[in-house]
């Protein structure tokens, strides 16, 4: 598995996006918004993964629920599988990990699943796949 | 710049690894001591970078107090540039990034900085570099 990306929240994406952009150094933001998540992203590509800032677009968000209790910060990480399937029944049988929800579409058209931070020290999990 | 590693504090770095080492699939866990830091790690080399799951040591130390306060659970991200100075100077030039004390060796003899989280709303943010 690769690391993906590394999900920021933020209160406002396009502040945020410019300010990280200058720290980066990357030449373009690509901003997309997520309607199944109830988020506006900011993509910040470097060499071997993505920064994702991510700011709530709906107050009744999981996203927003989150920023509200925690403030700005990391929020997820995402690991890249070449076989979701298989990556998500090696987790279920032999790590014993509990997932939220099921497969559905992320950003830049990838299928998606988050696994339960209670099986993972603590840690939202993304796992995704690009698709052919 | 290319993100080097994903740290993650933990009550159990021996537990936790073997649990991230089944959920990962990779080989072998790499342990080490940074006594500067008041840790033990246990490093997870992915194909493109490094999971980093970290014990305190000590009781007094910034990742107990952490971990005290917040539970298991994210902690900082950290990005490898090849030329730590230029890279510190632009973040302090140009991104009025605040720095959390000077430079120092970090895991795998890396020289290491961390940026304060008030900077970089609100991600703590370790800039790394290896030693030729």
């Amino acid at each position: 598995m690769n690391i993906d990306h590394i999900a920021i929240v933020v209160h406002d994406v396009e502040k945020a996006a410019s300010k990280y952009k200058n720290i980066l150094q990357v030449d373009k933001i690509q901003f997309e918004t997520v309607d199944t998540e109830g988020v506006k992203l900011a993509i910040l590509k470097l060499n071997n993964g993505r920064i994702e800032l991510m700011q709530p677009l709906k107050l009744d968000s999981p996203i927003q629920k989150f920023l509200d209790k925690n403030g700005e910060g990391l929020h997820h990480i995402a690991l890249q599988t070449n076989n979701l399937d298989n990556t998500i029944k090696n987790m279920k049988n032999n790590c014993a990990i509990k997932f939220l929800g099921d497969v559905r579409t992320g950003s830049e058209n990838t299928k998606i699943i988050f696994a339960h931070p209670k099986s993972l020290h603590g840690v939202l999990l993304e796992l995704c796949s690009y698709r052919d």
